[in-house]
């Protein structure tokens, strides 16, 4: 596990940057024989793509191409690589700010530790593009663990201070979800964010949200403690998505202020299997997963390239200076994010799966 | 990376169950020539001592031993084992409730992962104490970083709904925060969590809390993207914390609701030196430290050692069962975790400092 | 450290099959700001590059294509992606020997694994092939130790029954290497050896040898005991190379016959620097670098596909069975496997300074 | 995996120091519910103990202690710590030779890494000692092989110019070799390489040895290519091992003088089951175990430590010297490291179908 590659049994490399030639990732270690479906990658693919008024004004193709490890329609078992080249990029738009620290972005903090040498176009390698990689990766490993049995959905749950319904019926809200380009459970609700965002758009600032992923069909078991937990191992994934600044689980947060009596999960038999009533551990108690739904939630912040100026320096000059950003950006990357959640929980659990199961586990 | 060790070029590994013969650690990879102060590793074992009506009744003398990688008072630069024994022990509270799981802990899912030979008394490897190990550990590391001018405290943001005030001088307030034994900035504010804390045990409940992190002096340049930005590497580690079910970075989940023209912190010149005039991320930008002091929330669930009487089930013989507690346990261990954080926080930075600046880099 | 991707700091993934789209490695890690002449790549792909009568007619362009972590010239500290196609492919030689184990090769051990699914075509991900991506990747890490002053070269000590002079004044020799297409320091060596794999090749047979690689210049204090020794780690990369059935450092194998007054290397002081008067040892002693020369030998048995005819089984059918084995193939591997021990060493020692001395020390 | 940790799944953490508190190690990720037998692990320590003549007057009554990770006498999937303490040490033969570069020792080259803080007493933690820890784990590592049907065992090939008989019915010979103290097939050969060391010894020289490894009962389609091949992951480990200079499997060396048609094993089916008529490539093809037993041969150099006075530098002072060695010193370790090599196959094993099959596969 180092800088661009996660994973124990089950490794995800990626790499490219937002204006270079192409983006890519390799997946190494998936059973043989998994069914690879280009159709199910486009469509995923297609979830992440910016859309109309709410989103930038740069649409990639997104024209990945599987150079290795699938065969005859199959995994092999060795390295799957994608890569998807960058066609529709403005390199121009960046060359006259290449010194002044967007704020919230990585610019200044890319210069402190690649020197200046970093390929600062349009983010470079910290671009939210590099996402398309993921996604593309994460789309096999959704499939691979969809045969067996085992669902992942997210939905935003609030957006510009817009709330969406509570998931009910997980099964059928993924299945929901998973043919949704804005991805809420209560449409009505999507129009007002939609409208929140494209407010915020039009005064040239940008809006966040927070993500509430749902896994069902988990067998209990899986985690390794301590350090290998389910918490563990998913958030340093889901941190590495770009603008998540936090992660929980069950009720997280709120579970600060529960007492012990309400916050505990009483276990009960039904139909045979052992359940909990509620489910405030979101699925893990010890860093294990108990057979219950997973519930992860992510804050993401608002996008940070925003058409407002804003105070900044010259990190080459070392002098304050005022920005204006050009280019084309994402008044929000919520609705964009959340098949980015879907993939990155998917290739944990692949992961995971493999390690305790074996590397055959997730063949078909 | 592996189930119970975590790092990369400086590796801590944790042994030990709650009832065994002894617990400890393998601190692996720090510097050559780093100060060990025995004294210093007690009084951090101290403050993660249970203290008091708020506390456990049982009560560890926490008698470690360094039994190797410490030479003439000074790290070798080859491995630091700490072992520390069990004294206080009774087995005997847990015979009786052996297959029943208790609710919120983690009986159940050791029970799915270890298949019943999961050494099951007092919580076993899942027990809070095992904590002990990686404060002892977490000392070394505190006290290698604070060579380096790098300085971290941990305080009871919130507990049982009664809140801290917010930090103000860090490095201050740090300070301050090391020598208390009760986490707080304020001292009234600690009153009332503590009669708080006392209400709820007297009920047999149990209440949890927000834990905040402070690391100041951290240089820019720290953070390796994708996967091991610093948000993923710190929250993986803070995860193995036993009832942390949410950790959030700057103004983590508050930023979800924000505009980004509120949300970004400009950038400015101070004293010749870039830093930001706000700083809601955290410190972070793009995985990687900008220079401020890092900001780290973990949300603490309520302890789940209740003495109410609960619904569960006896997980081997299938069938629902009512259970009560006994033993000794904690009405909170919000107040006993922050060392915890601070200890876990140390290592991690350690470990990516390390990796940034070579094996040597934490020499004096 | 798993499956496709090695090292620590600086990590290399390889994908790809022999008859698939594209082969190619992605090279992370490595510190910004090093030159990345795509001229040398080429010149260390044509040394590996199959040539005359005493190598397989399959001859690929070996088109290589840098897509990411290169900005103007030189590495932007993110993964460098490296793709290669392959276009002189000729499946059908494959589909009549389909199930007929090819003795020697992996075709049986890959059916094992992979159950049938894996990319049978010209061995697939098993062949050496993929080598290509290694060589490529490793030029970028050769160019980048040369900028620290180490050196790394490697001659065919044995092939065929013919030996090569010993290694003499080591840079004058190591420069010598780098122009040399076939990689013998007597060039009267290289003729006879070549002549001895011509016979072989008119009988329909095959040869090995045993490579011999040189370092020089590797500061002293290199190494991590006790797993990550240098011989550990060296020797991991180096078994990966196809047809690698031995490795040895210094006398290796030699030594095991020697008492310890002639083995051991004794130390002296010669222009104000601690040296040893001989180098029984290959540079190396407790696992770290001891400031001598590196010296490394790999034995490489005979490329397994041959003309002649031979016995196998049909692993489809479970019977046994005869194979002529077509397609187009090496007598010798030896005089193409120079640049990839030299490759996967500079990887490994690129690695371990980046973990000893800080991910920066690579760069110019 | 790093520095003194070894192992993906299962994983082993080594520490320690000749002269210290004590030794040990810490075995994490064994399955759960493997029988741990304290007398089985007194034995194999009893194989690695020193004994009369041919051997070091320290003798180490090795009383281990398991402090974590056995219940009720079986694994319970959680990490096995044992400690063993040092109790016969005679720290002062080392003080005035601190400064003096013991040739073929790490003296010289952990002052290069560690700057002088290293334990340097009997060689603190590069000693031969701490094997006995890795001895302890392998015990348990060995009893879960077995378990499986899979045996291990190692003879001495050659020592001190001698050589054993080959290696015949390979089961009868692991289950005599193991309760062997000199581990030869030939008890004639034995006698005469006791007698060729204790003449060495008498000169107050050393000699050394090649150990021969089989094992059997290892299913097919075990490794990871392309970089945890068998071959890269055993020499990884085997080169951990002190004095190990060369590792070769199968026919290794003397493969790279045969030709193809001699070194391929060609399969044949017989009793149903896919074998190989002859073995030269040691039960792997590709990295890939093939079902065949696995042969593995370690060069193990003359112990450095001899009577004999030495030329050799004051790295204080930077001067030549001359070294006389005190303390108590083996004039061979081959017949003590013949148990390492097992111990040390065996943890890699068990963590290869750990990775292969899943954590619980080793479990009864």
């Amino acid at each position: 596990m180092a800088k661009n590659t996660f994973g124990s049994s089950i490794t995800v490399t990626l790499f490219g940057e937002s204006h270079g030639a192409q983006i890519g990732a390799v997946l190494d270690g998936l059973a043989p024989g998994i069914p690879v479906d280009e159709g199910s990658i486009a469509e995923k693919l297609m979830l992440r793509r910016p859309a109309g008024a709410i989103s930038t004004g740069r649409v990639e193709p997104d024209r990945f191409q599987i150079v290795s490890g699938v065969y005859e329609g199959r995994t092999t078992g060795t390295p799957v690589c994608i890569v998807i080249p960058n066609e529709n990029t403005r390199s121009r738009d960046y060359s006259v700010t290449r010194f002044l620290a967007r704020p919230g972005h990585a610019d200044y903090t890319a210069n402190c530790k690649y020197h200046g040498f970093e390929d600062h176009r349009g983010g470079g390698h910290f671009s939210g593009r590099i996402t398309a990689a993921l996604v593309a990766a994460g789309a096999v490993a959704l499939s691979a663990l969809e045969g067996k049995g085992i669902l992942i959905g997210t939905h935003i749950k609030r957006c510009a201070g817009v709330a969406d319904r509570e998931f009910g019926d997980l099964n059928a809200d993924i299945r929901a979800l998973s043919e949704s380009s804005f991805a809420v459970l209560d449409p009505e609700a999507g129009e007002r964010m939609r409208a929140a965002i494209g407010a915020a758009a039009a005064e040239g600032d940008s809006v966040g949200g927070v993500l509430e992923t749902a896994v069902t069909g988990l067998p209990a078991g899986v985690g390794e403690p301590w350090f290998d937990s389910l918490e563990s191992v998913l958030s340093h994934a889901l941190f590495s998505i770009p603008a998540v600044k936090g992660v929980e689980f069950g009720d997280g947060f709120a579970m600060s202020d529960m007492r012990g009596s309400a916050a505990n999960d009483s276990f009960t038999v039904r139909d045979g299997k052992i359940v909990t009533r509620t489910n405030h551990n979101g699925g893990i108690n010890g860093g294990i997963s108990n057979g219950m739904p997973l519930i992860i939630r992510c804050a993401v912040k608002p996008t940070p390239s925003i058409y407002k100026e804003q105070d900044t320096v010259d990190f080459s000059a070392g002098t304050d200076a005022k920005l204006v950003i050009k280019g084309r950006h994402d008044p929000a990357i919520v609705h964009r994010a959340r098949i980015v959640a879907d993939s990155v929980c998917a290739l944990v659990l692949c992961d995971l799966m493999a390690q305790r199961f074996g590397t055959d586990y997730l063949a078909p």
